[in-house]
């Protein structure tokens, strides 16, 4: 599998912004992350001023087999059903893309069920779904390059209609089950210190969730040093798909807001299979789903949003829309000390 | 002094709401605080959608006696300039308005400096700066009275011109020193648990602010469960006002949007003389100032936003009314599971 270049991350262009943050009328450093990631949005699009005008998510939504095992408290047709829910514009994202004025694609990654040719949706199912990965590997390498290539493919076609800063969704009934296996491997965390309640299984739920992980990580001997290993025995096809997404978007400098639980999986996916990834990164918030908040110290990465979401679609990354965009709003329309005629530090 | 009264929380609006976020198409709470928030807002205003269209940020703006200590980063000059700065639109605070369509309204409320009749900036001040609150009472009772007074007129002036949401900003050099000073008294916390760097002082200047709050609070002696006592000895023009503000917004059933250290000891004083204020505070975010985290808990606040500010000026709250803008529109927008067929936790 031949995966894009990724440049180094414009330090040039980011250094004019720090220099420029450090002259405007506040105390430096006191917009706190809000600068940091201005400075990011800079290093990663080459402008001083990172265009944000064309603000995408992409959906990707598939099956998994392991909801034989009852990990999830939804039936998996839970799955092609927001599919269509996305489509009319009733999900939670569509409310948040009509406020931030972004636009929603979804794509069927490998959903268990065949879709009709329906405006809107992207097809690119692999396979009807995962094989469950408490018994054996949930797909095979054939199919997890398809899967990361189709999700280059799908952001390269977005960032030729116009995309100026992309966020991962996810939809898959089971999926913070393979989240968690990833997460554990990549990690080296124990699943009790990662597993979490997902939707919102019960005391009960959560130990059989668990001890899934355990058997999926004793059963299949993931390789942590090899993310193409560890994505095809315990991953999932929308979560190779947000890798691929990740990947190629960095490739063609557009920086990415990373969601919740599962898209950060896809970023340990995507990090370990390309480390120029990381920089192009954006962490819009900490889920309460157990292991999010080490998945990301892994990744370097510091979350913007403190609203104890778990519900994935992409929701907590377009409500970071809107700091990425006072980010850079700050960079260019604030005064600085001088123009305004504030005596400075003393 | 007599205060409006507080009309209590409506619970049956605010159990409306959360009966509706209850069959959404989403895991029930897996929007967390964006659920709550939306529930808070209808309890807060008596609408199941509470109008958000009219977003306002009520600066006010005073000097502070205790510069004379040298607890502050920045020369007092500062407070005037900035002023300036607000009005003239270069200010962080007016980036961020411009973008979340809130109008800013600057009040003078004591700072050391006459100003012309200036358009856009509302004249109230109390006197030139309070008193050195290290050696004696930051201002007297009358003085306390007219500012908190001053404040409940200024947000009723802005409701009856059209207001649905409130944010509270402040400008004031050297106002850390009295709002840790109420703080401490406050939540019973030492000093040096609750002092930060303000602007930005180095650590000799962190420890001599905390010895100047030690020795305020030793020479004052503010009476913890009368928040007017407080508020006289160790307060401020601005915080007086814009605790006014809270109650003053209450009243009248607005939800308003707490920002930082300043505000949240403003929050701490109104709370103080009206408990009734409690339920109509949304905390926007959490400062990086070491007493904030304390200061929230004592008020049973819970921040949305995790973004180390240290700011002021209302920054974090007018971040902070997106997500508001996001919580109602969730609720109002959404399909249930009924109407997109979407299958139910099993």
């Amino acid at each position: 599998m031949i995966l894009p270049t990724i440049s180094d991350f414009d330090i040039t262009t980011a250094q004019l912004a720090a220099q420029r943050q450090s002259v405007l009328t506040k105390p430096s450093g006191s917009l706190g992350k809000l600068e940091n990631l201005s400075i990011q949005l800079a290093g990663i699009t080459g402008f001083l001023y990172a265009p944000l005008d064309q603000k995408v998510v992409i959906i990707m939504a598939a099956d998994h087999g392991v909801t034989a095992e009852g990990v999830s408290a939804y039936p998996s047709e839970v799955t092609r059903q927001m599919v269509f829910n996305f489509l009319n514009g009733g999900a939670a994202i569509n409310v948040l893309c009509r406020q931030a004025g972004a636009r929603v694609q979804v794509v069927d990654m490998g959903v268990a069920t065949d879709f009709e040719n329906i405006p809107g949706l992207a097809h690119h199912k692999v396979a009807y779904g995962t094989k469950n990965l408490a018994i054996g590997p949930a797909m095979t390498n054939a199919q997890a390059e398809e899967a990361i290539l189709t999700g280059i493919k799908v952001v390269n076609h977005e960032i030729d209609a116009g995309l100026d800063i992309v966020a991962t969704g996810d939809m898959g009934i089971g999926n913070t089950t393979p989240s968690a296996c990833i997460a554990s491997a990549m990690t080296g965390l124990p699943p009790k210190q990662i597993a979490g309640r997902g939707t919102g299984v019960d005391d009960q739920g959560l130990k059989r969730k668990i001890s899934i992980v355990e058997r999926a990580l004793e059963i299949n001997k993931p390789n942590p040093q090899d993310a193409m290993d560890v994505l095809c025995k315990v991953g999932g096809f929308e979560i190779a798909g947000l890798a691929g997404v990740m990947i190629g978007a960095a490739s063609q400098r557009k920086p990415v807001v990373v969601d919740g639980f599962i898209s950060t999986a896809a970023a340990l996916i995507a990090v370990g299979l390309s480390p120029n990834v990381q920089p192009y990164l954006i962490a819009a918030h900490c889920s309460v789903e157990n292991g999010h908040r080490a998945m990301l110290d892994h990744l370097h990465l510091e979350p913007l949003l403190d609203l104890n979401l778990r519900l994935g679609e992409g929701t907590g990354a377009v409500l970071a829309f809107h700091l990425a965009e006072s980010a850079v709003r700050i960079l260019r329309e604030m005064a600085t000390f001088e123009e305004a005629g504030v005596s400075q530090k003393e």
